[in-house]
């Protein structure tokens, strides 16, 4: 796949993620694109990412979920002004609050594929329904409500 | 703090949780123990947990509720029952949903203090409510279902 993902378009100094930011070497850098209506992000676990032998532990569940849901919030409100990614001013989304239902167990070995929805835009709000599913299977279900980034959390917004 | 952890008393075969296994080297290893009739644990965060230079990553917050919360609710079990954690049958819980609402940007450079609460114990669940803290403000609130591990997830434990 070579059309750039959601993440490569942020600016430099709001790519230092833990789950999504491109220079953060420790990371987990999810790329997130769009397939139709639908976002797409594939992960595969490190082995150390274990609950228990042969399953993946909840908290890279929610961070997967978390970071592909507020990337599909930015390309949604890109997307809802009819705007490429690559133009100003730019769109950047935290994290307002994160529901995940753990369906089944979720195992290690293979990849996760995390699908996301737009289920409502509304002012600098964004909801984001998802699926993370491993062979297959959906074996948890999340709900993100992401929120515009003030500009006071940027470095030096406070300045303008 | 000479107090054994809840997450001390694990068997060896459930302490390679990324979140909270002793046994995980990669992993956060989080250590949570009564206070009253709340649990308490404390985390440093490094440097490379951020969402932006500055604070720290959702992902995170998410992960140390939710291994905090299991933790909790397998200590609350056995406190319900009057008995030690060293006493067998072993309790062990798994997470069925999770669910955080971020109050405010988390500073990335303190110690983070997680604090949870038995909301009710029902059965095989248990339902923690729990608040992330830096520097005395609650950045964060949790709540999760801790459902009692079935024997099928645990090593061998279909053949029981």
């Amino acid at each position: 796949m070579t059309e750039k993902a959601f993440q490569d378009y942020y600016p430099d100094i709001l790519s230092h993620c833990y789950g999504c930011g491109r220079l953060n070497e420790h990371g987990l850098q999810i790329k997130s694109r769009w397939e139709g209506d639908e976002s797409v992000a594939t992960y595969v676990p490190r082995e150390y990412h274990m609950a228990i032998p042969g399953y993946v532990y909840g908290g890279l569940i929610a961070s997967l979920i978390d970071c592909h849901s507020t990337g599909t919030a930015a390309a949604a409100a890109y997307r809802a002004e009819g705007r490429a990614m690559d133009t100003d001013p730019p769109f950047r989304f935290v994290t307002g609050s994160l529901h995940v239902d753990y369906l089944r167990p979720t195992p290690i070995d293979g990849p996760l594929e995390i699908r996301g929805k737009v289920k409502e835009i509304k002012g600098r709000k964004v909801v984001i329904e998802s699926t993370l599913s491993a062979n297959g299977k959906v074996c948890a279900r999340g709900e993100v409500v992401a929120v515009q980034m003030p500009d006071s959390m940027l470095p030096g917004g406070g300045d303008k």
